[in-house]
């Protein structure tokens, strides 16, 4: 299952050392201007090597578009595209060839198709998420006509929180640290953390926040398409994420529901909330208020140094990771976090619009 | 979207104060007995009015079954059912016809649909969750054959917390209590804030955990389908469900990686894992070992006493509410978790079972 | 696979022998009014018993409406709904217990499931169609809104053909007689054969033109979604069809391309084409001009009279045949045909409207 | 909607001047050989200008596979692959930029989507059906280890039809003559008669029949997801395909049930049919006997020499064509009809294959 959305679809194919990875976007609505310098941007955020606390592996991750775009505007029809592999030296994992590597998805990748591509997690590998960052481009452009926008950021890492919710950051400065913090004090933190666990060869988890301004009332197609649902799906979808919630999520789970009640008001002759505990959906439905929710991203398995695994016939094998990894994966996750986002509320906005008037 | 899963589904229909709730189950392995008894008795443990930790409200909840099964078996049909509401005395909600209750769907659906079912929730009411469990009973049943066990349980309810994972309870003892806790001294203190809250008009949330054995491995399609990323979906999907994570999840965030790695080992020449921090499922694929994940629900909404609301025409009225709601959900959303549950992973069996031999 | 559709669904349960035949009706749109007259009209076209030229059996198909009706509108929630079977004397059928009727479901159900209902075709039984008949109902009532109106007729039986295309027709005489068909003279012809075929104990096919008109351009998702695939799919899931073409379809292979270009022409500074032989759809997508298909369906295989058949051990059984089946169905076919072509023409509607403006 | 299938699906993308058109085949079985030459052959088949009755248009048609397949077997990941489109010469087309073919889909894609890409028919050119022969082969490739053969033929050409059905001739001589037909003295008739058509500038239609054989009782999902109600749906997706239908089809109406009904015998204890009038398939399931179908293909609309069309502002112009284009598209569609026919035909073995044992 490679397909992911109703009507605004992505489908993704590619492994880490194929030839490459790609993609095809339907659904997308016509007419839009491809801004290629924005698709770039968002690719070179997500980009391995951006900074000290990503991983040092180099990927070129140039796009290239084969087909929905005509003079520059999206034409209705699919769009295809590739961003070849320009390092496939598979000799070098040779020494992975039979090795299962711990709390990856050698072991049940293997089970589940009989065959192994061992070459730096084949299919599994999170190079594959560049191809969401595309389709992600694609559908931010379109949402910007919509006056829809998505914006994460690293609101934890390892026990280093941010202490206040979205509402007490400026989120435009987001992009102005490595490690995609909008509270300068913090981000310097999560940093010191990030490069104290990478030097001791060891990696560490966190969480990214998103918020969604601008959507209309509407989007979420109950009982079992509710926004969140959606969301939540999204988002769990992306290597590392092992946790989702929204509005109070699970810090809300002790507070008393008269606390988490959001009182309507009546403003400028428009019914709107005077809190937002909810999270901006009711009943599964978006009421117009901002989106937010969290997605939590464990410390990834890779380590650096020697250990010993088991390999495809059950026998110890001593394996000696070569530790191109990310030390945190949260800081390029953010990119990846509004690219799901985005093809989400997308594919939801065309639904709420397939009414009779 | 009222339809739920690929290959084993759910349709689901009804609101709370019309005619009749119910569903159609497609996809339901033909041959299998169906034990009506255990049905009654899944439907009974979400019933409400079960305890004093419940609502006081009754609801009869008796399933017909009308098609799909013959002579006491399944035929592989769609099994259609109703469960009639007997109790529609839409009258009783006439004070609520034009009254929009605060961190209820009544604003979202009324502006999204441009009509309002002001009986008591309509289709957002948690009374279609009976559906779910319906149909999770039947999953549960094909399951069985197959040596799958679902089983879930109240983990924390406000701040008061399980200890322990999973391992170190006997879960056979979630039902000897009302809050369905298998740690009888936490369960006391559960209870008891429960009814505290409860005598203060108020509601309080709480955490279920739930866990799955017996799953071979290879459940899940990547990289959208994600085993687990279909069980948040599934989650996310329940009234009051703000979040969900599974493996060390949330709580795994300020651990170092190589505090997470589950090394394999071979045992009875098998290869498995030493520990189980993944939560069972690796890169998206059940790996063989239990799943466990946790889903968060909110204190929910209704509040006893008076409280200034806003009409749909933006004007103050005073509400009183009736009160018969629970005072804390998560003692009743253990059958419902367990039955969504059941569906994903009958679902996603029947996709792994679709290969060429 | 018992749901038809993407936006706008139905989901299809219940056999011909059980309690109830029903279904499910997902995302109607909002606020339409319900006339039950007009549901229980169309049912009516489609009911056993109506005429000499159809079976003699009796159904009273009254349907009841479960949810999303709220004072008489639609709600945009999903529309459950059942259908009573009254004749449920299951004993009649004993004698076929075992029986393998010859070109019936009875053998491939048996195989492909393991279990055998052998109640007058269970779910195989063309008793279904009347639930795709109350769906289509809804679905036609959504339409009237658009002004777009779908007619049916039956256009031939065994030999006897209509000699014009739709347009030489008043096709508001099609109700006027039994076999429902616009041309006085050639209805009588029909009806003369159905009775004199009846008579033999036989059964003899025939062919149902279908008209759609008022559809806006646009109608239709390439290229595997294409207006006429989804039709031809529709019209093929009918009991008894066989065959399925639009425009000039069969008739027209043998003519030239010069002979089936539509030109174009400016009419009221309006773009349309002279002719219509392309059938209103080109490149899979309506342009605006009357759409018409053909579904042809064959005679159906219950004989009357005895013949020898095997049972499911492969043994000789002599089987009489109690015959309460139609010598031609292509009279209550035509609002079969009607019902299928409205819900897939809603549906493509609401997802030609799912676009960002 | 350009994905096709259910659990093996095809997401097709690329328009005929654009940089490459190119396909995902998503849920391919693991561990098949690709036989490359097969896959060429297949393609080769497809290919404009391979004899005097096709067009005279060269597309060189290299396909490149980027993923899916390593060390010659598939992986079970999606196979992304593109084919270059290596005559783009769009100047070509400026004289078409607003022209409105006739019977072209240049005015329904122009209404739907507000943009126009004129180059060649774009999205709706019949170049895209390049993509489901790479898809077909890989589809072929995995039921050939089942021993399903798929196999089609020209059975008429304007009105020269082959007056046998499929069980009278030798379908291995179909590739021994340009016209793909097993009858060597009708295969001399049409293409003299497609020679004749062309030398005049014209176009004519035909007939495609497909024989399938090897498949096990119980393919097919009813009520919606009929075996041949998914063929249909498949052959109506293709470029100029009017008209389907299966066993005696539109040919059957005319004949009683009686001449019709498929007696069953024992034979090696074995229950089969004695003669196979419903074409392999009974209540939408696959009885185990050959299936065959025919799909209608119009003559298509691209007329040689001058014609007076309509712009985009509904202005006359005079519209040169080139004439690259086939005189009679059924010789190419034999594997077009094929490939389908496999993609189908392999996505309903995998969903049959979907049960608990």
């Amino acid at each position: 299952m490679n397909t992911f959305g109703t009507l605004f679809t992505l489908t993704s194919f590619g492994e880490s050392h194929g030839a490459a990875i790609g993609g095809v976007v339907d659904g997308m609505p016509a007419g839009i201007t491809v801004d290629m310098d924005f698709v770039r941007s968002e690719m070179q955020r997500r980009r391995p090597g951006q900074s000290a606390v990503t991983t040092g592996r180099k990927e070129a991750d140039e796009v290239e578009f084969l087909s929905g775009i005509f003079e520059g505007k999206t034409t209705g029809t699919p769009i295809g595209f590739i961003i070849r592999n320009t390092n496939q030296h598979s000799g070098d994992y040779d020494n992975l060839r039979e090795v299962l590597r711990p709390s990856h998805a050698d072991y049940t990748y293997w089970q589940k198709y009989g065959v192994r591509d061992h070459r730096g997690g084949g299919r599994s590998s999170a190079r594959e998420t560049a191809v969401r960052c595309v389709a992600g481009a694609l559908a931010k452009l379109a949402l910007h006509e919509l006056g829809i926008t998505i914006q994460a950021y690293t609101s934890q890492v390892g026990h280093i929180a941010l202490e206040n919710d979205y509402t007490k950051y400026d989120l435009s400065l987001t992009e102005s640290n490595i490690v995609r913090c909008p509270d300068a004090e913090k981000a310097r933190e999560m940093e010191e953390l990030i490069l104290k666990v990478k030097s001791e060869g060891d990696t560490i988890g966190g969480i990214v926040t998103c918020v969604i301004t601008g959507c209309p009332v509407g989007l979420g197609e109950p009982v079992f398409g509710k926004l969140h649902a959606a969301l939540g799906s999204a988002m769990l979808s992306i290597n590392a994420c092992k946790g989702f919630d929204y509005g109070r999520g699970f810090d809300g789970i002790g507070e008393r529901g008269s606390e988490q009640n959001d009182q309507f008001v009546n403003t400028e002759n428009s019914i709107t909330t005077a809190t937002n505990r909810s999270g901006g959906i009711q009943g599964g439905i978006s009421n117009g208020q901002p989106i937010y929710f969290r997605a939590a991203f464990k410390p990834v398995s890779t380590q650096l140094g020697e250990q010993t695994v088991l390999d495809i016939h059950g026998n110890p094998q001593t394996l000696q990771a070569k530790g191109r990894h990310d030390p945190c994966v949260v800081p390029r996750a953010v990119p990846i976090v509004e690219a799901m986002a985005a093809i989400t509320v997308l594919d939801y906005y065309l639904q709420y619009k397939a009414r009779l008037q």
